[in-house]
């Protein structure tokens, strides 16, 4: 319940922005929050649901005076809307992102940002198969990972209001570099979503299957899939065009290993697989005792099995 | 609340038939249960705790005088545990599965028995990334499909009963041919668990990102894989070797449309990337529509975003 920020202005207002602003607001973190959204609609949906304090008409006027200012759009655009607001951020503001690809937007907004601003970048990790200005909720963040991407010229006392910020968010806070960021995501985050997206469409595609079956026999593995395959179409472009090194990487590896996997099934090789299956499950373990996801039975969702 | 049958049998204890006993339990749907598993541990686990009415120290005694007889070990094993209890199988009884692969346990199976038992597969689409006799719960049928295998010569009034069977159990209950079976569960099933497999895998490979990342900062997608990848070793091997020939086929359109996506990744192709995001999306309403999933926000389990 501490004030850390007078005023915090939330630059498009999608998912993560609509969450920050119900978790400012139950932790009272912020005096005043700004919002901007391109759409008319949205900021009109904004105005309704009473998302930001005040809800303004361009993003220029919703940074002016702010003293954190979070750009919350596609990572493709970072740079033009850093652009837009540059002109009108304060002296001593702090500027962050929650951009999921760290090089590129660090590339894009840093250029465009006058001296005398704090740029931070941030990438909390956390979000749902939902989008748009109705689906976020004040509880996020709870428990989450908050990356910062500071940088050898960061100014510590603007980092230290930064990460407290995120914490009274709900949120554990970690520090990184850009590059170890984005590789550290294209494997825990970004080939998995290509991959997820892939295997859906697959399935969409085989005409030997119909839909309907696809959809009711999926209690098994692909309906977490189709779960992942469901988000934001335009982040993912963005994330996948922007992490492009990393993200083609390890879809490599991924390739090569999966290769070695279906010529152990044509060869009829129990061994290889039984031994590669029985390393997979130690990593669970450590997320489940990590308390990053729960072993209690998953009821309402069914199943693994095949 | 209908006693279906006078006496089943259920060869093996694990996650399904330790479930089936409790939802047996729960529906009052047989008079007795006798059950049988090849580990002295697991019998006495089963014992301990009180699952099944009598637990017996051979697969044949469990299965003698029993109506209905289900064989609930992995794939690779059912033709053997089908000739052991051939010759104490009761005149009439029906035997049945719960594999996650049917034509081959079918060809195992089948010569094994004698003419005047009615053999019908059967497999539940149920289960969670549990395995073992602990692991079962009354509810995991729910609202789930249980697909039957009969054939031209299926006896109807067993059909009927194995079909009650189910129902009394929970699920919804389809019938499927086997090779369609099988095709259906390679890409619903097979091939999204060797591809969580594989990608879980990779991770715990790439040595530039240490295994504590990828178990922390796996809050978007990569978890979900992780879920999958800690399914049973034994079974899902059995279900590669056993599903080959529908497996690859799925595998190869995936690597097929993977490389399409990689390619559009490299060429920076925004457009193709974004239609194909959003042709997904509609299968994933499918499946919250049809009932087989929720879109609820995921609280404990955070998020997809990336």
């Amino acid at each position: 319940m501490t004030v850390v920020y007078d005023r915090v202005a939330l630059i498009g207002l999608g998912l993560i922005a609509s969450s920050m602003f119900w978790a400012i607001k139950r932790g009272n973190v912020a005096r005043e929050v700004t919002g901007y959204a391109r759409s008319d609609e949205t900021r009109q949906t904004a105005r309704e649901i009473g998302l930001c304090d005040r809800v303004c008409d361009s993003a220029a006027e919703a940074a002016e005076g702010a003293d954190l200012v979070v750009l919350c759009v596609p990572v493709g655009v970072m740079g033009q809307v850093a652009a837009e607001i540059a002109p009108a951020l304060k002296p001593g503001a702090t500027l962050s992102d929650v951009g999921s690809v760290k090089a590129a937007v660090i590339e894009a907004v840093q250029p465009e940002l006058p001296d005398n601003v704090h740029f931070i970048p941030a990438h909390p990790l956390a979000g749902t198969e939902h989008s748009g200005p109705r689906s976020g909720f004040a509880e996020l963040f709870d428990n989450r990972w908050c990356l910062l991407v500071p940088n050898e010229d960061t100014d510590p006392e603007a980092l230290a209001n930064l990460r407290n910020f995120w914490e009274q968010l709900g949120s554990n806070v970690d520090e990184m570099d850009a590059d170890h960021h984005d590789l550290v995501l294209a494997v825990t985050s970004h080939a998995p979503h290509l991959i997820a997206y892939t295997m859906v469409g697959v399935a969409d595609d085989l005409r030997r299957v119909t839909d309907s079956e696809v959809i009711k026999y999926s209690a098994a593995g692909f309906r977490d899939f189709t779960r992942i395959a469901a988000s934001d179409p335009t982040m993912w472009r963005d994330v996948f065009l922007s992490n492009k090194t990393a993200t083609l990487e390890i879809l490599g590896r991924f390739t090569e290993e999966l290769f070695a996997l279906q010529r152990a099934i044509r060869r009829g090789d129990g061994d290889q697989l039984h031994d590669y299956f029985t390393r997979t499950r130690a990593i669970r373990r450590g997320i489940i005792e990590a308390g990053q996801d729960t072993d209690a039975p998953n009821f309402g969702r069914g199943g693994r099995k095949g």
